[in-house]
């Protein structure tokens, strides 16, 4: 029994990691897992090795990750996150998402509209700072006011001196408090994307699935002063990929995961966000995909938000079906019970687990399930707004190009003018250039799509709140949702980037001024959808916060930071071993074949989406079938991990992450080595594929050489 | 003021019939609008003429309208509502929904597996009778037996007279009930089905819109002991169909109008009943479309019931946008107040309107309150349990062929023992042989396509419900909801229908000591089931009813009943004048012409749905490519008019109808002229292409003779 109550301590505490049992977790750069590695893996993580990783690793704001991949600003990252890029630079008669692209020399690179890439220089803690604003005699509102103020204080200064994107980052759900500071390269060119059908061969069907046969790579090149970058941190591409059993390591940036979430939470995400998360995709999907079926202009300018939708909704359901299951809440209620029992004999016990001598633990029971119990209130209050706040606050009742760019005009008008510290956190200074790299981005708006984006959103405001809500009324304005995108999108002026930097350039007067029905729109739901806003961080945000810095307090008292954070879309250091997996008897390989997508081409009778690019048909014979393409591993990924160089152990690039497969998809909750996998592109195989079939060798040089 | 008032009574009194301003109305065959044809279009309704109308037309149980056209059973209806039975009798070798069929000889005809033809043989009024039974003593819950079971009662001594099928219909949601006697047919048999891509050409995309190309047509015939069936009331095939201008009438089965329903019970629909619809339909549609993706046997599997959830899918959304808009609704408020203004006025003004002579107006306005706030109230109380009752009753919560079997199978069990007047309406006598065709029906079933189909339902349970929902986690039985449909689907024997009548040959006995996991979760939810039924019947249906007797009563008191009653799946005659419209200054003609199809496919590039069959492609040169393909009208339609003959003064077939325009999906709640068009295949495009494509000389031979 006791025995029992321990080993449960140790899991409810947050993981296994202690035990060394799985490869579990996304760990932090300042904090990586040193211990655990040499324990498991007999690998020494040097200084050396991390700060290449650090300083090689890319984040894309297109939501992914990549590497430097030559001393020339070269780098890889999925075709999938190079597609928000690839579909602005293409037009009605060049199609490159769909066709592909490869630029033959330096001079042919396109340069992207608004890519932004950021690469991690250093990490400072500046938790004590953070929670020293805020004192115990503030309302929620203050407090909430107070942290976004302190935050913004130390990005502003951090800017000032460095002139680097500063980012405070919040890790443990408010545990601790990080300044990550990013070289940031705007000048970002497209160098080589495959075709859509080979970069997502299985297109829906697969995705998430495993084996795969997909090339999910593209290249760019950032630019500094016109001229490639220089970077010196880059991953070597090791041109024979791993072998069964390789340690790997996938370093990006995982997007969000809610492992150390309370059960009330999950319950919360299971019963309510989910289910409308799911709802609304699913609109959103459906919409895009009878938008493309109209013809091919139509299909082109929605494939890739139909794919991002798609592939949302997938995720998502993954998500649902795992909360749904009673195992995994089982385990995480029983956690919750054990942690609370195991704290109340802890000061008994702790001398038995490694880093609990030092723990205050016995005065920590109650102070835990007080902390629980207030993030199961925060829930209830939460649900009685969460959708209004998800569609008039963050805008899902208006999604679509043009209102988000309607928005920021109004919105910056109002914010500029106040000091950095009071304004919406993402108009802070240390944002701006960012922020205005999208509101001026001179990618093309097609205004039929805007409508049926407009309208679907408008119809889904409708659908949730009733056509009598004040907000829906305000929204549609005396027509109905087809009746008012068609009037929003024909009368706005806003697709041309030069109205928009007139509105910017002239401040309030000039959005008062305007008669633009989107502006106009913005103005309208400003008020409430601030109030929305307000309330949401002040009688969610800050309380919570609040809760789970209590609850990691205890955490730390018990483990140190032994347990990794939940993901934040932040640079993450995983591991793991390269193996296959049994799904129902049949053994999986830790690879599939270039060979194999010939097969699944010819089995499923080469229609979408298992069709593949006449160049791959045509130049079958000239390929090695056998080349490995894409592997599993144990490491630990989740969304926001797309592009991720996967590592060996001398630092090398032996793969590029690109998916999990759907045992996988329940990692947000809990991390699982016995079929969850994620998924790599071989470095194999992007080599065979760019020599044989592109042909670039000019590509091909730069990563191996001569 | 006083003729704005008399002008808006007459409106709000259900419509603009009594002033013969527009063709709208789905007449009762008992009481046809014989002086308005007259008036308007010098029309001399006969008996003959209406008699043929009703003998000759037949009701699909697939949920759709037809009409023979040959003495010996041959009937016509559209290829879509034929698909469901084509569907049935295609196997993975054999895509007859995709490929088409042509049976060259009688002989080659193929016997559908579960199709019902209903032909109306009369129409008795059985008002007086359904309404003794309930007493003003009685609650809620005694009139709602009370009416179910004199309702069985009347359709028992007829089926026991007359051996016809015998259904008691409510019309006017209440205010009248009519007895109506149909021929039935079982062996029905498929003589010929086109290609899908040229039957539905243009598929989601085209669906409710115009100008269309659709050859959306096919015929069965009707078999009687083993023989075609003799039908001597049958529409002689007019082979050069409809000029501009034409009067045309449409006699068929549509399904549900909602034009007589409150303002109240529209909000509820539009912020309720709505919303919930299209979140469903869309996680089905999205599922279907998923799975169909998988490959070619796959996509064949789903076809139909992916076709049905979109085209229900697009249905519901141009409902949702008509109740969405301000002028719909203000139409329904105005209306509303409008009546109850003149009610009050209208003893003073009542010889103004011809037929108010003798109604006693004067005692109505408060009754006319009472009634409508009494549906206003039952709106909330059904907001309290209508999700619930969808997902569990209805069983939108487990929507899959077998569990329908299983509910069927466990609910026989318990009905059948009890008096046909006591049990579940559906299981009376005088339905047995109708559910039983259904219940055994050997159409196939694919394991894989149900287990999608429930794990999609259970989790749109769940989403609806919440995780922690006593019958969610009922249905869930300690899985998720993948889990558990592969649980039931692969534990389960109701694929074999010998094992559907062994059970229910067993009754009680054999389902209670069944393992079966399907039957034993229709067994467990029973009692939750009906729980809600019977609330829904007690508190919402019986009260309903009751208030829309009130004002049909006040309805008939002041119009007699020149305003026709809502759909309600009965035949019904429709007319109207074959005429274009015009779209944004766009003059839209009557009709299209078969050339059209081949430029829109070349257009288009010819990719789905987009693409023409081999055949016609091939064939092109022998069409004469001027024949009119599809017309419009402005014949009052609705979904169940699908597979309508459309008849000229003569009584002859001049078309099919098949659709109706995006302007017309607002017709459930106001009838407009403007531009709402129902859509036809023209009679002569069927000739040219039966002639010069497939080719099918007998089957033309026998619709036009020699």
């Amino acid at each position: 029994m006791r025995l029992f109550r321990l080993a449960a301590l140790v899991l409810a505490l947050g993981g296994t990691a202690m035990t060394a049992s799985s490869d579990e977790g996304m760990w932090l750069l300042n904090d990586p897992p040193r211990q655990l590695l040499k324990d498991r893996h007999g690998f020494n993580l040097s200084d050396a090795w991390l700060d290449k990783a650090m300083k090689a690793n890319v984040r894309l704001n297109s939501g992914g990750s990549g590497g430097f991949v030559s001393p020339d600003g070269l780098l890889v990252t999925n075709h999938h996150v190079a597609a928000d890029s690839i579909q602005k630079l293409s037009t009605p008669g060049r199609d490159l998402y769909r066709d592909g692209f490869l630029a033959q020399t330096r001079d042919a690179e396109l340069k992207c509209p608004d890519l932004e890439l950021n690469v991690l220089q250093n990490i400072t803690d500046v938790t004590a700072g953070v929670n020293a604003a805020v004192t115990t005699d503030m309302t929620p509102a203050q407090a909430a006011a107070a942290r976004r103020a302190a935050m913004a204080k130390v990005e502003k200064a951090s800017l000032d001196a460095t002139g680097l994107r500063s980012d405070v980052v919040t890790l443990y759900n408010g545990g601790l408090y990080h300044l990550y500071r990013y070289k940031k390269f705007t000048d970002v060119r497209l160098v080589f994307a495959p075709e859509k059908s080979i970069a997502g061969f299985g297109g829906d069907v697969d995705n998430f699935e495993y084996p795969r046969m997909n090339l999910d790579v593209s290249f760019f090149r950032a630019y500094e002063n016109g001229q490639p970058a220089k970077t010196p941190d880059f991953f070597r591409w090791n041109p024979d990929g791993p072998k069964e059993g390789d340690l790997v390591f996938v370093t990006g940036h995982p997007g969000t995961t809610n492992r150390l979430e309370t059960l009330a939470k999950l319950k919360h995400r299971r019963d309510h966000t989910l289910p409308y998360t799911l709802t609304r995709l699913r609109a959103v999907e459906a919409a895009l995909h009878q938008y493309g079926e109209q013809g091919p202009e139509e299909h082109r300018q929605a494939a890739t938000a139909h794919h991002s939708a798609a592939n949302a909704r997938k995720a998502f359901s993954g998500q649902l079906q795992g909360l749904l299951d009673p195992e995994v809440m089982k385990q995480k209620q029983q956690a919750e019970r054990d942690l609370h029992a195991g704290l109340v004999v802890g000061s008994h016990q702790h001398r038995m687990i490694p880093g609990l001598q030092d723990a205050k633990i016995h005065a920590a029971p109650t102070d835990y399930l007080d902390a629980i119990d207030r993030v199961a209130a925060l829930q209830a209050t939460l649900a009685g707004f969460e959708r209004e706040h998800l569609l008039i606050e963050t805008g899902h009742g208006f999604t679509s190009d043009l209102f988000t760019v309607a928005r920021h005009l109004v919105r910056l008008a109002e914010e500029l003018p106040k000091p950095s510290a009071e304004r919406l956190r993402e108009y802070r200074d240390s944002n701006l250039d960012s922020l205005k790299l999208q509101v001026f981005s001179p990618a093309p708006v097609y205004p039929p799509l805007e409508r049926v984006k407009l309208q679907t959103a408008l119809t889904f405001l409708a659908e949730q709140l009733g056509g009598a809500h004040p907000s829906v009324r305000l929204a549609l304005g005396g027509k109905n949702p087809a009746g008012r995108a068609d009037e929003l999108v024909r009368g706005s002026k806003l697709a041309d980037v030069a109205e928009r930097k007139r509105l910017a350039d002239g401040g309030k007067a000039a959005i008062d001024a305007s008669t633009d029905p989107l502006i106009r729109l913005a103005k309208a739901l400003d008020p409430e959808a601030r109030r929305l806003r307000t309330r949401f961080e002040t009688e969610v945000e800050e309380p919570e916060r609040q809760a789970y810095a209590e609850l990691a307090r205890l955490r730390f008292l018990a483990l140190g930071k032994s347990v990794a954070p939940d993901a934040t879309f932040t640079l993450r250091l995983a591991f793991g071993v390269v193996k296959g997996y049994d799904v129902d008897g049949e053994k999986l390989p830790f690879h599939t074949t270039l060979g194999g997508a010939f097969d699944r081409h010819t089995k499923l009778g080469g229609s979408e989406p298992f069709d593949l690019p006449r160049r791959w048909l045509d130049g079958k014979a000239k390929l090695d079938l056998a080349t490995p393409f894409n592997f599993v591993s144990t490491a630990d990924t989740i969304g926001g991990n797309s592009g991720s160089p996967v590592l060996n152990r001398a630092g090398e690039l032996v793969g590029i992450n690109f998916d999990r497969n759907r045992h996988g998809l329940v990692r947000n909750f809990v991390y699982t080595e016995v079929q969850a996998r994620h998924v790599a592109v071989h470095s194999r195989a992007v080599l065979e594929a760019l020599r044989k079939l592109y042909p670039a060798e000019a590509l091909v040089k730069e990563l191996i050489g001569g």
